[in-house]
């Protein structure tokens, strides 16, 4: 791994490199940047043995360790996902340049012309976890918004994360993009990670991919300003005035549909009016789906001959990514928007009702990014909502919240005209 | 001070309070929180003789500490001081409510409809420094953006805070806003200070308000997202086209009209083709305006005779806040960039030009929050951009850059209604 000071020295290289990079980014043209996309995807073509071919040395260290086979699937590259990355560039191209628009404009009495205009972030910081199609994702919807980026990937990735990254910054220099643009950390030492998340001088944001812990892990070290992504502690309330085959199509969906993703739900709240005549034909039902449910007393009671594990406070708070579900009757409207903003992590929230009062009471008071009446969960999602990219979904409040496009990947700069004015 | 258990639970119980607060204030009327900045004036007029009695101890302390006149200025309360409060408060009833506005608003294929709303933060954290007006201006900041703040100000202005707090909350619960909306730390101990800023579950941003060394302090030690505000290297620049009247007027008024604020001048750079026909009138006209001149080896060669300092890279670096000016002949409009993004806090910055590619070129390649051409760096504050109130200054480049005022202390919710889509 090398001696320390190498490590960090090397880390800060980048960091500086990238900065002088974004300097230019900020200002070039659209067309180069589109050309620049396309170079990466041909590249991308070009060298897909390569890169496959590093990916199976990250792929035979993993077995060697152990690493069980869903979290080995997630790891792996071939033609297929190869093809999926240079499908998302040409998608990219496609997408409207955010940098340049004027959001708003005015003229103040004294004559001064303000104009607040849409212009890159500088240099953006992304660390992430094992999936190596992340390298490309990230490092093209930074390029496209004319950022500069500085990746840093999982230690079991490192081999492809290196492949992919050679490949796409060489492409893309050779279409005009200056040097230091897009740059990978290569040395997977955790001191490497932790000295890039306090390079104030040089990164101007860092955007965590990952599991809670990852993410845990940058909010409490960073001194850089921090997009949190990710977490989703999601919740469907089945009100009293609910569509039962509503209901039951979007508890299914919200759960099973894709069950390791942040929008996919993980606890079921029932009003208790609707609990004896929804649960009994509805939790059969998630069983056969292969859903392990974990409920409240009045769960247990309404269907006993179903295997249902009590759910503990610990339960509620948790984001199973997996087949799980816990499920919790309420007595009221308040009571299910108390919960979920107790419980939840502020990621995408749904209610299931006809009621016009309700509906709007749980749009108003739940606490989240997305809030939605009588739709699945799983729409929270650059792609569903029509942003034709995606960098993450962030649950804070400062700066993005929800899915975030390219536009999130931008600032603001006041450009401010005048003939001498002085105060 | 207590022992450290007490003070941490004591500011935690505060948070928590502001939270449960923050839940009601957010769907709370625009009618009932103006009429709670309505009853806030009033009770400082009803309340001046105690609010001034408090001041008189904070300001008794400071003498005997010996701290300087002019900081004890800052510190200083009166008639009139109370007066602008009063008048500051109608001024903000008289402004639109942020909360509500739907900035964005969509139809998706399968029928979804997306809505991007403006909603309150939540709980706001204030970390200020010793002028206590600042206290009654963060609370009804946040107040009328739908948040609960949570305020802790310099301890040698301790007593008035505590009165102003007191006036301020009492009046806003009689008028209808939960207890706990408006609350300060009363705990001078930094170990109160130091646990607010690590209190994620409670609060969703700080604001900083005051002196670089604050700003470091609360950056490098809060888990809690930050907007970074205030400081302000701010330059002008005199381009080879510069018009010399005008020149001469943006750098005296950048300079001298109020030197110690974040958007006064630092530093001048001026054209070498420029410097001998500008330097001999203006630089005497500086000095005998009382500015302290630090000029690089040109600048004190073409003025020989004057009292010019010769300046360090440390000077080019410094937010003197204070009759003092750095001057730096360039070579070039690339050079005075390159000098600005270099050594520049990324706040305001000017370009005096007749040239119009010059202008261009410099808008869009200098990185900061405003930039400037032919206009003073002094209008950088949300009163002056039409704002109409301002809780800082931003430079930072995420969630809100420049002059913040009641639209950056709100963040989005997408409000998604639909009729039963799944995935």
């Amino acid at each position: 791994m090398g001696d320390e000071t190498t490590i960090l020295q090397a880390v800060e290289e980048k960091a500086r490199a990238a900065k002088i990079a974004a300097r230019r980014l900020a200002t070039i043209g659209t067309a180069t940047k589109n050309a620049a996309l396309a170079a990466m995807a041909d590249a991308l073509g070009k060298h897909t043995a390569m890169i496959l071919h590093a990916n199976e040395r990250d792929l035979a260290l993993a077995a060697d360790k152990g690493v069980p086979p869903h979290m080995r699937d997630r790891l792996a590259l071939n033609e297929k996902r190869i093809a999926g990355m240079q499908e998302a560039l040409h998608q990219l191209i496609a997408l409207p340049d955010p940098v340049g628009t004027v959001l708003s404009g005015w003229r103040r009495p004294n004559g001064l012309q303000i104009n607040k205009v849409r212009v890159p972030l500088g240099v953006i910081g992304i660390i992430y976890e094992s999936r190596p199609n992340v390298t490309v994702d990230a490092a093209s919807l930074c390029l496209k918004a004319g950022n500069a980026v500085v990746l840093r990937g999982g230690s079991e990735a490192i081999h492809s994360n290196i492949a992919l990254t050679q490949v796409i910054a060489a492409a893309a220099e050779e279409a005009g993009i200056l040097s230091g643009s897009i740059s990978l950390i290569e040395n997977t030492d955790r001191a490497a990670v932790r000295h890039l998340m306090t390079l104030n001088p040089y990164l101007d944001c860092l955007i965590p991919r990952g599991g809670a812990s990852l993410i845990e892990t940058v909010v409490k070290n960073a001194t850089i300003p921090v997009i949190e992504t990710g977490t989703g502690n999601c919740h469907i309330y089945l009100h009293a005035e609910a569509d039962k085959e509503m209901a039951r199509a979007i508890v299914l969906n919200a759960k099973c549909q894709r069950p390791s993703v942040c929008n996919a739900a993980e606890t079921l709240l029932v009003d208790a009016t609707l609990a004896e005549s929804v649960l009994p034909g509805l939790l059969p039902e998630l069983v056969e789906a292969g859903v392990e449910l974990r409920g409240c007393e009045t769960t247990r009671r309404i269907a006993p001959n179903l295997p249902i594990l009590p759910a503990t406070e610990e339960d509620f708070f948790t984001e199973f990514n997996d087949l799980i579900l816990a499920v919790k009757v309420v007595d009221s409207l308040e009571e299910a928007i108390s919960h979920i903003n107790h419980y939840g992590t502020r990621h995408s929230e749904a209610i299931v009702t006809e009621d016009y009062h309700a509906a709007q009471q749980f749009l108003d008071e739940v606490d989240a990014a997305a809030v939605y009446v009588n739709a699945s969960t799983r729409f929270t999602d650059g792609y569903e909502f029509g942003f034709g990219a995606e960098i993450g979904i962030s649950n804070q409040k400062l700066h993005a919240r929800g899915p975030m496009g390219l536009e999130e990947l931008t600032t603001i700069k006041y450009m401010v005209r005048g003939s001498g004015q002085v105060r």
